[in-house]
């Protein structure tokens, strides 16, 4: 039995196809460029950043997380053409607002059996998480002479500020 | 000194902060429901699953990939309210070009240094994919009693599919 989002999905779907003329476009890039954020709900990066659809790959976890990301970026830089990296966090991040150990016991309270030393990679202040995210793919040896910025998006005002 | 990517999202993002009316989300996704997708530059979830800004949490990687992405939909799931998971595979996907082997041997020419086990997560066939993902989350002690699908995305025509 289909759940109402799937319903959606696929309504929302049928329309898109329907007008979609984009079926041409290559696997690696366009602009040679990727960009990593957060799974956000109220962040639409193709809108908010200025990305066509075939420009940009766009990795998405919770935090805009550099580590997580690293093998999605590895491949995205080493085998689909990529050179430049730009890292956006933003404001009201729900990484901002728990700790590690209330995390874990907010999941235990819930009945989800996770690993013990799992590690949410919560952050507490927001552009010395950019500013740490960027200097670690700086420094990773998989990613030598590349392009890294570090940027803040304001979901409050849909603007964005080079940190980095 | 700023790059052309960086120019151009910066010109960008003025003009979409001008007309943004946005600001008022809250942080917990409006849908309860969570998006993991591949990083790929031919995919908006926005449009072509339609996804209005504030509905839902949007992961992306490489592959879509589900173990990658544990992480954040754990967060998702027990610390921001979403309850059903839509995972999204596409044809012509960059994980179906390559193995283990042929993408340390690329990295390694293009002088990249990267940990000598790391997994890239490549999958030959893209419906088993899709299934393995599902099965392996529906698997997951974190995340008992969840609704999940899985999906294939055509970047050929825009159109999206039901695998299980």
């Amino acid at each position: 039995m289909a759940t109402q989002i799937q319903k959606d999905l696929v309504k929302s779907n049928e329309q898109y196809a329907s007008n979609f003329t984009e079926g041409h476009l290559a696997l690696p890039p366009a602009k040679k460029y990727l960009v990593v954020t957060c799974m956000d709900a109220r962040i639409d990066p193709k809108s908010a950043f200025g990305i066509s659809l075939g420009d940009a790959h766009i990795i998405r976890n919770a935090g805009g997380n550099a580590t997580d990301a690293l093998r999605s970026i590895l491949i995205s830089q080493h085998l689909l053409g990529t050179r430049e990296i730009v890292l956006v966090k933003h404001t009201g991040c729900g990484m901002l607002t728990f700790t590690n150990e209330a995390a874990h016991e907010v999941v235990g309270k819930q009945g989800g059996k996770i690993e013990k030393d799992l590690d949410f990679q919560p952050f507490p202040e927001l552009e010395e998480a950019v500013r740490g995210d960027v200097a670690w793919l700086k420094g990773n040896e998989g990613l030598i002479g590349r392009e890294i910025s570090g940027w803040v998006y304001e979901v409050e005002t849909g603007k964005v500020r080079q940190v980095v």
